[in-house]
């Protein structure tokens, strides 16, 4: 898993550049490269690209080199998606957040139309790393990889999750709703990280049932998790405001469940997450395992 | 071109929508899609569209039925990139304007976060448009649809263009600079237009050069002209605030060249546009002919 970190933190400082584009003549503005490398670089658990290449290295542990640099593309694209919706959900029309991963966020370090227009910047750039022209990833793994990536970021997943929790603000919601929510919100890119890895490894459709099982029981532990860390976690820990949901009004877990309940839930879904990686028959799991271990017992 | 325009508005009609997807079980939430159907539909020349379709057409008059559905997800699809630019742009921290095809703005009608999460949806939802899972677009040409697509709205094009265009508000720009700046703004996303309907139709290298660099005309012809509207034509004709650049003292081709010859560079422009559409060596040009007069003798 640490040399998974060194590649993608080496790859997304490689591949978040203003590197002019040979076929065009220009590169990036600079002020805007600047504000998109603040926002994903030096931070983050990388919790998306650490389970798309767990998942790629558990489908295809014999792969070859150009597999390994299409599966180090999508785990570098997903992050970018997570990295470019915490810009977005910072602004101050929505989270107005100051303090993300213990700096400021990107709108009071670059201005608000820096952050809309770094996050916009970021969501392109997402599906560009997805759709090289050097052969580095076959064309119909890219418009695979490009419909697994675009659903989830979309209306019917995170935008969409976000619209929800929008627009509950102070609205009491069933647990139904609420995790419906949170499928979308979190869950989508979550359970997408796995999927784009498992694409990358050219699985089998049983086992891509199976992985995506995985990837939705993690989703949603991941939530749970988050929304018990929102009262048990200190801002200094979190890197972020801590109690910013119960001030909003949120629905969240620990408000419908009870702290108890929410952290036997996550548990649970613990255990699913590692029925459903025994029910693949994949071999090499050990580090999916892992991930879902501290997704679920993360102290931040 | 009346045809087309019709199959157009179908089309967004029909692909922006909250219809549930089976795979998910869910659909989009419907105040998210109520903010992006208002964003898209209802509104707008749809020349990006009729450039992609008119593209197509001349590459492949004999064209399969199936290829006729790639070109229309693929016209749409660069319709949503643009609607998502205008609603992310008319928003208080860009351009704040309330007043768009002679309508509120998004933000105005949904609020700035519904503003901003539609656009992020929109976005997404173009890459969704051009990555069916039906067969309707062949794998190889999705990834290569998101390639063209996705490079002309990031950084190295659309977004990377306003994000120039931002950093300029009241700086003077040389001309090379400022065409720059729309190449990259406007012209980016009008040139992958024709490009993404050549390459639905599969046109040949030779061909693909004459239509990006009809596009290219024609990309730079479209900001010229937007400028001299900004001083010639007034708030009724266009739909949205004249005069605004000026206000803002954003450097602009008229208050470099001056309006005589921002004019004639706009006929100049024209003529390269119908010089490349001779040297393509196609016959089925009129459409892309007569969009190309349109960009020029447009009165808003």
């Amino acid at each position: 898993m640490a040399a998974n970190l060194t590649k993608v933190e080496a790859a997304l400082d490689a591949w978040v550049t203003d590197t002019p584009v040979p076929s065009l003549g220009w590169g990036a503005p600079a002020g805007l490269v600047q504000a998109m490398r603040y926002a994903v670089l030096d931070g983050g658990k990388r919790l998306r690209p650490l389970l798309a290449l767990a998942a790629f290295d558990a489908v295809a542990p014999e792969a070859a080199a150009t597999a390994d640099v299409a599966a180090l593309r999508a785990a570098c694209a997903v992050e970018l998606i997570h990295a470019y919706s915490l810009v977005h959900d910072d602004m101050p029309c929505m989270d107005n957040d100051v303090l993300r991963r213990g700096k400021p966020t990107v709108h009071v370090k670059f201005g608000e139309a820096g952050a809309l227009l770094a996050g916009d910047a970021l969501q392109a750039l997402a599906f560009e790393l997805l759709t090289p022209d050097d052969g580095s990833v076959p064309l119909a793994v890219q418009g695979r990889l490009c419909a697994v990536l675009a659903r989830a970021a979309g209306s019917t997943g995170m935008a969409g999750g976000q619209a929800i929790d929008l627009a509950s603000v102070g609205r009491p919601l069933e647990e139904p709703a609420l995790r419906h929510m949170h499928q979308l919100k979190t869950g989508a890119l979550l359970q997408a990280s796995v999927m784009l890895g498992a694409v990358c490894g050219q699985a089998s459709e049983s086992v891509q049932r199976a992985l995506s099982d995985y990837g939705c029981a993690i989703g949603l532990a991941f939530q749970v998790v988050d929304d018990v860390l929102d009262v048990t976690a200190d801002t200094a820990a979190l890197g972020k405001t801590a109690g910013k949901d119960a001030d909003n009004h949120k629905p969240t877990y620990v408000s419908l469940l009870g702290l108890a309940a929410s952290q036997r839930l996550a548990k649970n879904l613990l255990a699913q997450a590692h029925g459903a990686l025994a029910a693949s028959g994949l071999e090499n799991t050990a580090a999916l395992a892992g991930l879902a271990n501290l997704v679920v017992q993360r102290g931040h």
